[in-house]
């Protein structure tokens, strides 16, 4: 049976991007969850400054509280060796770094043009990689850009066969803003995997625009075997109720599930990690799976 | 190029799942609005007992009011000879007959057995062609049961086989509950193609799960040409905000267009129709790609 890694980045990505503010308390009960349902990775927050992303500012305390299932990995962002400081600090072993595939987005979002952000991560990995820390790579808005539009796939190649030059175990392939098709994620993966591993691949999808599970399997074929999803979809535009970011780890693993794949999740406590949430947060979960489900509860 | 045929169930499907009452000339402007997308097929409504589904009661005076565009069939839902008359009365070309694969589901939904509704619809079918009128039929609950849960293919696969012996063109096998994923949509289509042809067959999803997309992605190889969907994802369940039904006619031409297919659908033209409809409903339309739309023509 095909093993799918589901890379879990709801007490991050999800996190960062709601507009209520959560308790760390909260946080970590929300991570304890993620444990029991047997996820494989969880990335937990990001080392990143307080004053750029003040939900991620209680990071070390959120690591400091959770309890570290054995066969979960506990990941962390960094920007920079400031951040990678912080998480060493922290006993974080795994660490991720994020660079972009638009140079207005890598201005506006990290404030660094791509080359000067690679410059930088190339310190980062290396010094992590020095400490025994295995590093994650994310090469956002590698499907589209919200700036520049269409975005070459011969830069996303490049770029990330650069970061895994760096010594990264796998580069996240993201679709920040969730115009990826399935059309797309075949001639992406035709290109990419010529040049390197699709072990050393993820898919990072968002499912804005309703292409998120159909973009998973279009990818399947190829050998890529981990995604990044967030339980409950959490982290949909807090300006927008029932809008949706990321893509669900429910809707995931039924799918995958449904397949015939073995994912080692279980998809009934990953509700559970969904029902801590859901009452915090300023707008009904996204998730499809976690909304039929919670109606066939009250039915 | 490969043309798709994208069968609209919004008018129907959609608004007979709907809380809020649509008034008929609403119901005409969406209408209108949808054959302006140019749109092949719009399922206008049903002429089934007011007493059983009120929001369908105005189906005469929905059919009076529309333009009909050349290009656009316009269809309606009989349940049986009296509904028939109705549509006949209206100058309804095409119709639409709906059987169940779960015996329970057939006895709840239309107080019949699955037999004495084919012995219903197998003089339906007959007294419509005989009058010039083209016949799809319906076959509900052919992914699962909300009574039985698994329903067997086997099943399936005869009573498709019976609708289209009736001389239905076409028969939408249906995820009425939207329990369907990938691995179960190729299943049924190995076995179902061996039996009739893929040319009549059509698929209606539900994204109840979020798998509506992905389902399309797989049953594409197989060459099904026709799938049902709603714009807006209208129908989505009127007591659960945000959830959803029905596949969204935006969310699948996005894709269908990603992936090179030709629809003949304006998708602008689409985001108009919902944006019609928007307003009218006690929540949110469920349509990731009109959510996506709408945020970004307010950001």
């Amino acid at each position: 049976m095909r093993h799918i890694v589901v890379y879990e980045v709801g007490p991050r990505d999800g996190l960062q991007n709601e507009a209520a503010s959560i308790a760390t308390s909260d946080k970590i009960a929300y991570v304890d969850r993620l444990s029991d349902a047997g996820l494989p990775v969880i990335e937990v927050s990001a080392f990143v400054s307080p004053a750029w992303v003040p939900q991620m500012a209680d990071a070390a305390d959120v690591f400091a509280g959770i309890a570290r299932r054995p066969g979960t990995r506990y990941t962390a962002l960094v920007p920079n060796l400031k951040g990678l400081a912080r998480a060493q600090d922290a006993n974080v072993t795994d660490v991720a770094i994020f660079a972009a595939a638009s140079e207005t987005f890598s201005r506006r979002n990290i404030n660094q043009s791509i080359e000067d952000s690679l410059a930088t991560y190339a310190e980062v990995v290396s010094r992590a990689l020095a400490s025994g820390i295995r590093v994650r790579g994310y090469l956002s808005t590698a499907f589209g850009c919200p700036y520049e539009g269409d975005v070459p796939i011969d830069r996303v190649v490049d770029l990330t066969a650069r970061l895994l030059d760096f010594g990264v175990y796998e580069v996240a392939v993201s679709d920040t803003i969730g115009v990826a098709h399935p059309g797309q994620v075949r001639q992406l993966l035709e290109r990419l995997l010529a040049r390197v591993p699709a072990g050393q691949i993820a898919l990072h999808f968002h499912d804005t625009r309703g292409t998120g599970l159909a973009n998973v399997l279009a990818a399947l074929p190829y050998d890529v075997n981990t995604f990044d999803a967030s339980t409950g979809g959490l982290g949909g535009c807090p300006y927008a109720p029932g809008a949706s970011g990321n893509l669900s780890t429910e809707d995931l693993v039924y799918m995958l599930h449904g397949l015939g794949y073995d994912t080692g999740v279980d998809l009934t406590a990953l509700l559970r990690a969904s029902a801590l949430m859901a009452p915090l947060l300023t707008h009904d979960l996204p998730s499809r799976y976690y909304q039929a489900a919670s109606r066939s509860a009250h039915a």
